[in-house]
């Protein structure tokens, strides 16, 4: 197994290949999880709902190459993704809209279990203001800025209703917020050298429309997906 | 521009274009909205965030071919693509966990803008039955067979803590629902021939820390995943 540093600024990971790490990430963490120490590119493979020469070309790229006749060692590929990605250390992140939402983000687990900390809670309505969600008590818009200085936090989320959402992105980037995931249904502009992100909710419940619309027409069968996700 | 007919039950479409179908449909939707009637190849791959060759052999598979020198019929585009996921029809849904996730999930406006109408939201609390959500009023789990066959519903979303994930698949597909979105932070195992995806929040975080980490390196200066979203 070869390994490379992470700091090697100059290599450039193709964005798909990006996108693709995450995946990689959570599909050793359950075969990690299910006890498993090594694994074939193809277990792998199969796991990450990737076809296996793409995961191959996918971590050749991270200079991660498996032992032949023995495969990946399921813990150092885990280790050399998340320094990768960059989730090896912490990363201080605001949410702003405590609402439904907010809330449910709040508490999602899967957060703090990648690396992500949030450090604050914000929302503009003064009802929120005060009340502890998720063991953290909710904070006025107006101290974003305080707050991002204090934490170093490069990471915001914005969780308001559409109508808020370009005005919370300007103040994040006015205050040196550098990315921005955007769960509100709604287009937010932004300089350039800031990265935003849209969550699209509706993606995957659209990919199992498209299976089941198959299935209806007799045509899908079998379970493109695999039967456990 | 070539039509050929969606119920060509014959043609595969490669799982990964289906993936990026959705995506493509957004973009369209987002150009649409902003008034754009026709549009090159290269302008809705920068919207989609594909490059263009791959964003032309996907709609190559839809019989989809633009027209020199003018580019895609923005709306028939649209419709083709929706048609092929198969949401020009209306999706009957039911959401079982009515905690603040399923609280933001029933007040989701892209499940309805995008085919998916929410029929039931289901709890096994006694204290949230009877309470009225995004206009529905959220009914006993144990109704779940019911409404499944008075509506005819074939997808059903898992939004409940981890541990309770398994046996609401299980009740799903018990009575006939073969497509599952599951939000629990929880693998459910289904029998073949049932699709279960799983959304996981963090998954754009990450691809939002490798970019940051890339820009604390000094590597990363412009930006890779465009300036709006």
């Amino acid at each position: 197994m070869t390994t490379r540093s992470s700091t090697d600024a100059t290599r450039v990971i193709p964005e798909a290949t990006v996108a693709r790490l995450p995946v990689y990430l959570r599909a050793l963490t359950a075969l990690a999880d299910s006890g498993i120490r090594t694994c074939s590119s193809e277990d792998l493979a199969t796991a990450a709902g990737v076809n296996s020469a793409k995961l191959r070309k996918d971590l050749s790229y991270l200079g991660s190459y498996g032992t032949r006749g023995v495969g990946y060692d399921v813990d150092y590929l885990r280790y050399q993704i998340a320094r990768e990605i960059g989730v090896t250390q912490d990363w201080p992140v605001v949410i702003v809209g405590i609402g439904n939402l907010g809330h449910a983000l709040a508490n999602y687990s899967g957060f703090r279990s990648r690396g992500f900390r949030v450090v604050a809670l914000l929302d503009a309505d003064p009802a929120l203001v005060g009340q502890t969600v998720a063991g953290v008590v909710v904070r006025p818009f107006d101290d974003l800025e305080e707050i991002v200085r204090e934490h170093d936090v490069a990471i915001g989320v914005i969780a308001t209703p559409a109508f808020a959402a370009q005005d919370v992105a300007d103040r994040m980037v006015a205050i040196g917020i550098t990315s921005i995931l955007n769960f509100a249904p709604a287009v937010v502009a932004v300089p350039e050298g800031v990265d935003v992100r849209k969550v699209d909710l509706s993606i995957e419940l659209q990919i199992l429309a498209y299976h089941e619309q198959r299935k209806a027409n007799g045509a899908d069968p079998t379970n493109a997906d695999g039967g456990a996700a």
